[in-house]
């Protein structure tokens, strides 16, 4: 249950996808069973004692990791998806990205008020999605205090972001301007 | 742990995503608590005892089911994507919807030969992904011959199509011409 194991088994593949950027490959980490469940049980450690209502996981790659959390952690999950994929009624939230914009949606009735909602997703970069996701969980009226990542890129600034919106982020390991 | 339970959280969305469909939508089940850790505990016990090496899980709601049920029994799980989300070198497969086409993908080294691969999908209509699926994992030399689902819709007849490819479908429950 080390993170330095996680951490080697993230694959990098350069310049994708465009030129420049080192991509972090996490579906190396699932394929890796010993890799994966140490992920899980890793985030149980740290997000069990803290007793949330429920866990929202984004699109796509959020759902591999939030959905076993969930499943171990003993309350619901909630799935918050790209527009037209969720069949009941939503809410909806855009937010912009480096070159245009992106909108995510989640269920109305996914979150009762007062509700204390972990977001997780496989990778935090700039922040933007997460910020979006915590936003729609507030609408709801849910609150939203904490993320967390396997894989977090501090460079990019995405935690401090967060810690801006009162959302401290949790990852399990860093990769630093390589 | 009951499958009568599972199939009573299901939501059914009337002429969704368009007149005439019947949409059954498991993303109450995985807000669920109860319905989603049983949907896993029964699938660990009907595929526990087969002793695959991977699960081969489909984008998104595929990951869903997918990814705890193969931290559950021990073994990699296997993302299989929309074209363009997967950053190594994949393989490509696509199919016939019913107006158009559809393409999966999956990583060239996620599968090695002679490996037994369980498939998991939220639902079984058409087969038509699953079909794609399959082909795309013996490309790679693995062995498929079986997969499984929260839902099935027998009247579609997925279940037929797999069989005729040497594949058996498990469902934990069914919707009948409802």
């Amino acid at each position: 249950m080390s993170t330095e194991y996680i951490k080697s088994v993230v694959k990098t593949i350069p310049n994708y996808p465009k030129p420049g950027i080192q991509f972090r490959d996490v579906t190396s980490v699932l394929e890796d069973h010993q890799a994966f469940s140490s992920c899980i049980a890793l985030m149980v450690e740290k997000f069990g004692p803290m007793n949330f209502d429920k866990v929202a996981g984004t699109e796509a790659r959020g759902f591999l990791f939030g959905a076993p959390l969930a499943i171990e952690l003993g309350i619901g999950f909630i799935p918050v998806r790209k527009p037209g994929k969720l069949p009941r009624e939503v809410i909806s939230e855009s937010y912009e990205l480096e070159y245009g914009m992106d909108t995510m949606e989640i269920h109305k009735d996914a979150v009762k008020p007062g509700e204390r909602v972990l977001m997780i997703d496989d990778l935090l970069a700039t922040g933007g999605t997460m910020v979006a996701t915590a936003n729609l969980i507030k609408s709801l009226g849910g609150i939203v205090e904490h993320a967390g990542f396997v894989i977090s890129l501090p460079d990019i600034g995405g935690a401090a972001r967060l810690a801006e919106q009162g959302i401290s982020s949790f990852a399990l390991c860093e990769f630093e301007g390589e």
